[in-house]
């Protein structure tokens, strides 16, 4: 179940980051974040916390309550 | 900022709980979460991850994008 959890985010991350046409590098550069974390993220191998699911979400420019308009 | 997020989603947290009339202690045997985990989060102490931020909303009754809603 966390696994199906922190993958369906990884995959929102991923295609919010490809609306933009930004490389993980420059997601990274923009959220204040190391390029091989937002690579974790994406593949679902790390439990982001808040702070940085915030940094994430400005970086795209999405509000919050948008990066979890699908269901987890 | 990073405090403000933490007591933002705290605060998001506790109104919900309270709708619900449960204890800090019935929220954290719902969310399967330690009660004292539980206060922290409502104090913004904690930075809390995706993982228990989908527990909490399930114990909650209510979907992820609601709990972000609002700002934070």
């Amino acid at each position: 179940m966390n696994n199906q959890i922190l993958n369906n985010f990884g995959l929102i991350i991923q295609r919010e980051r490809k609306k933009l046409k930004i490389s993980q590098e420059e997601l990274a550069f923009r959220a204040g974040l190391h390029r091989t974390y937002i690579g974790m993220i994406e593949r679902g191998e790390k439990n982001i916390t808040l702070i940085n699911i915030h940094k994430l979400a400005n970086a795209l420019q999405i509000p919050l309550s948008k990066l979890f308009e699908e269901k987890i």
